[in-house]
């Protein structure tokens, strides 16, 4: 039954064989990595906005400069990515790189980062793409985090539990479509703006107020929530595999034009918002207030609605491309458990995939799927992976010196030390909305994974045996074995286990644990009567349990530190005939098994018994 | 820590020597065992009124009448279970008598009532109490349920998990404060009944319908709900040998004292309600609202509530002294799980306990602590009881022919006819108001008690060896054992598993699983390299999983009936120093065995590692 549902939701396992080298053209490629890029301003430019407004500043004087210096941030980043696409042609993000480049200490703190990235990522981008959706409906109000959690749960984590290639079409589309209609909404709007009547800018909204350290900080906190606006830039550098050939050039031009488009977009959007003098309200984006001005409330609205909605949540996918990889190679690693570098049936990596929903579920419910308090923690981390990826880069460069290592050096030095900058300016404005929260996960986050890779290296040392020292302790000759058979009827079940236990060489014991003595000595009788050649123990039980007087026993042999390398016990199992005879049966078995392979030396044999009716 | 909480909650363990058989002097005996008869007046005069106001009658014209019925019922019911009190000195209630006397089937229908009565009692009077409660504190409305449960789980169970001799001095008092209010109010309302200017009973409520079918038949359903207020008469004969001696007499006597101080508080309590012309209220008990009628909101009243409310819960807890001795007896004679016949750590029987707090608080849920509907359920297991433990009377006196057997068949005849009449009473009037489900439930435990006691009978049979065939089957010689152990690495753990299985005496089958041609070509040649002299067989996994090949495999030795008796697979298990640890490890061994121990003819060994680091 179980088996069914789980056949009907994931699909028929794939044999290894089955794993796919697919190559993506330049329009296909755009559209997948680029979803998480783009769909950045469906919050970006609003998280300017709010700062300034809840902050009493006079929103339009300092929002358009925000704006911009966000716009000269992506270029600056943009032309660094292009370079990392070049210096990795094979894939893998900051941590690799770092790895090569600045050593272990390095890439553990790129991988803390994008780990934060890539679960937020999915945060915010659900959550986001709710709010697009509430706004055109506002009967969903309330409802916010049921849709996330099943956009989640329901849509991306069983989607990419079936695997990746089945639904790559599905993402291509709904990317044109939204840049189509956010390039016509943007078009149409400037149109309206030059031909209208009304001042292009009021003049109240230009009024600023006199700089102090005050205003300095609120504007570079503004500065630092609009940097959200770029997040997932670097996601075409790490799929440069899946390009066709020529691999690096395809991706750079593709890094090109998707910054392009999302340059256009910030800026479009931007002088949208200031033109309409729109404000942020509670339970309405204003990227839906802004289609509402555009198109009005028709089919034009709903259909800039329903496409950001759509790339929003393509957005949260691009994680699962993301992180579920880079778990794996860092399981390989040994920084990670081993198992989340496991290939699931579908030839995902499965483990990775129930790890990011899960804790990107957890964010959601906590933060009450609040973008604005997940945006907080957001471009931290993806800022630090920027950083930490382009000085790797300056590192290689300048030990390689290839050809023109001087303009790659400079480049991106140049971004490094802007995206180092950003990183310190978000942690200090936004120190007490969140931040501070991400600078203690990436420490705990690092120490960590120092633990795992610690555990996994003692491990591999305790349990190494040279060639010699193996044939050797086989040589050994066999242990020895004391076997002790729990009796507690006379039964054909127990003369299995005796005879069982009888053919393993060892010495063998029967033991009983009695709760009466005149019971005692009527089975002590009984056993005697059966002339078996088997030597019974007796254990009395004061408080009737069966379980304990066992451990007891089996604990005092272990202290005596008796002759016997093992000892087994011998545990029958019923198996029955129909599924509800089970609870007629008392767990004693069970328990006693759970309890007693904890035990050094202790192996625990479990003998079936399977009832005919 | 968990067993701290236990050992804090439930107390130390309780040897067997401590098992203690107290006996109780006459006016204890009445408080313990009368509090669930006696607390009946908490509900069932109301429960008269109920069905009257509801069905449209006018409520006092049959309510007197209602009552003296109950009344007579309860001289009768009293008068038949002296005898019971006499046949049974060694206690043991309808199933016992019903077995010994009327055979299987009958005891297993005493058996399910009984069952359906302790439960309901056990509802019934907590959602009573909550309503004694609610009813003086207004501001606890809606919030009964939760109430209803602590008292359940956090009360009733926890203290009758620590066993019953620790709290029976607690029941004592209650008991009796309850039995003074409730005469000193109802001698205070015959007072002012008497001595006041008001008519005794108003001439309009006297007013009556003609006599018709529907008049009849809500007349007797009336009835049959007022029977309510005598469930738990037959406690005190369960109870015989808790008395001094002459325990037979001492019961006897208690039980008339009981009946007598019932009688008196049905009739006062009636009397009473008809005078002040009370009617049910929502939230408001009719007990509730006589209190405040006769002593007005003061001291009076809070002492009746608050006594009653104690009472009831008490009543609650008479169903733990006599559920779980049956379900020991019943479990002895295998017709319910064995399990629910072991005493636990502080000597009660705690699966028992636990089964019965289990169905009562899933009964107050599902009823939302509904008293008039659980009623409709309670009356007619009650009856049906009290009719087959008189019955059974019958025929005992009636085949020993003892001296004076005349007069006792005589009086246990009569009672069972009447008792019997009341139960069809209640199951025709109240077939749709929930005695359909009684019904139901009877014919589907009894079901389920025969095919338990199948089960054990088979079981027995199957597991019965005779001494000449134990003999015999050990005398057959050692079994034929292949033993198969996983690889994975050549590790220490392995060369330990492998000689293990080496010393057991059977043959020994390496079994390797490879995802991957190149990978398997390298470990064969390892393997060769260590000239270990041990078969490998290699299998190949087509979709990556360890565990499935494993099963197959094993199943594969398995169809071909191969010359082994058994096989033995040799799991290592991996204790970590530290408990996260474990979360580092994949729990493929753990799957393994889960899956393999349910296999016939497979015997899952555990072999222990522990890591020292």
């Amino acid at each position: 039954m179980i088996g069914h549902i789980h056949r009907f939701l994931i699909g028929r396992p794939l044999r290894s064989e089955e794993a796919a080298g697919e190559r993506l053209p330049k329009w296909k490629a755009l559209s997948i990595f680029s979803s998480d890029a783009l769909s950045s301003i469906g919050y970006g430019p609003e998280q300017i906005v709010v700062t300034l407004v809840y902050s009493g500043l006079l929103v339009y004087g300092y929002f358009g400069y925000a704006s911009l210096a966000v716009v000269a941030l992506l270029a600056i980043v943009t032309l660094s990515y292009a370079q990392v696409a070049r210096a990795n042609p094979g894939g893998g993000g900051s941590y690799s790189i770092a790895m090569h480049n600045l050593g272990e200490r390095w890439a553990l703190i790129a991988a803390a980062a994008l780990f934060a990235d890539y679960v937020l990522t999915v945060a915010v981008s659900i959550s986001s793409g709710t709010q697009a959706l509430v706004s055109a409906f506002p009967e969903l109000i309330g409802k916010e985090i049921t849709i996330d959690l099943v956009i989640l749960f329901g849509i991306l984590m069983l989607v990419n539990l079936r695997g990746i290639r089945e639904s790559s079409n599905v993402f291509v589309w709904p990317t044109y479509f939204f840049i189509g209609g956010i390039l016509l909404m943007i078009g149409t709007g400037v149109y309206h703006a030059l031909t209208g009547t009304a001042p292009l800018i009021a003049e109240q909204s230009l009024v600023r107020q006199q700089a102090d350290w005050a205003v300095v900080i609120l504007a570079l906190r503004a500065f630092a929530n609009g940097c959200s606006s770029m997040t997932g830039v670097e996601a075409i550098s790490n799929g440069v595999p899946m390009f066709h050939k020529p691999e690096v050039s395809n991706a750079i031009k593709t890094t090109y034009l998707m910054s392009a488009l999302l340059g256009i977009m910030i800026l479009g959007i931007s002088f949208l918002f200031m033109h309409y003098h729109l404000l942020p309200l509670e339970n309405v984006t204003m990227m839906s207030q802004l289609a509402e001005e555009v198109f009005g409330r028709g089919w034009g609205y709903y259909y800039i609605q329903i496409t950001t909605m759509l790339i929003l949540y393509l957005a949260a996918n691009t994680s699962y491309n993301g992180l579920p990889p880079l778990l794996s190679i860092m399981a390989r690693d040994s920084y990670v458990p081993r198992y989340l570098g496991a290939k699931g049936e579908r030839l995902g990596y499965s483990n990775g995939i129930l790890l990011l929903s899960l804790i990107s579920g957890v964010l959601i419910v906590v933060f009450h799927g609040n973008v604005e308090h997940l945006i907080s923690l957001y471009a931290i981390g993806v800022f630090l992976s920027f950083t930490i990826a382009q000085a790797s880069l300056v590192v290689k460069w300048t030990r390689e010196r290839e050809k023109g290592w001087m303009s790659r050096t400079a480049i991106n030095g140049f971004g490094a030390c802007i995206t180092g900058i950003v990183v310190m300016i978000i942690a200090v404005t936004k120190f007490f909305h969140g931040a501070w929260l991400v600078m203690v996960f990436i420490p705990a986050m690092i120490y960590t994974f120092k633990k795992i890779h610690q555990h996994y290296l003692n491990t591999a040392e305790q349990l190494y045996l040279s060639p010699e020292d193996f044939a050797e302790h086989l040589a050994a000759g066999p242990v020895k074995s004391l076997t002790i058979v729990p009796v507690s009827g006379i039964t054909k079940v127990l003369a299995e286990s005796l005879r069982y236990a009888q053919s393993m060489g060892g010495d063998v014991i029967a033991l009983h644990i009695y709760t009466d003595e005149q019971e005692r000595i009527k089975f002590e009788e009984k056993w005697k009567n059966f002339h078996l050649g088997i030597e019974m123990h007796v254990v009395y039980s004061p408080y009737r349990s069966i379980v304990q007087p066992v451990l007891s026993y089996v604990s005092e042999l272990e202290m005596h530190k008796s002759i016997y390398d093992y000892i087994t016990i011998v545990i029958p199992e019923f198996e029955p005939k129909k599924w509800w005879h089970r609870f007629l049966h008392n767990q004693t078995g069970w328990i006693l098994r759970t309890l007693l392979i904890l035990r050094e030396n202790v192996v625990v044999s479990t003998l079936p018994y399977h009832f005919k009716r």
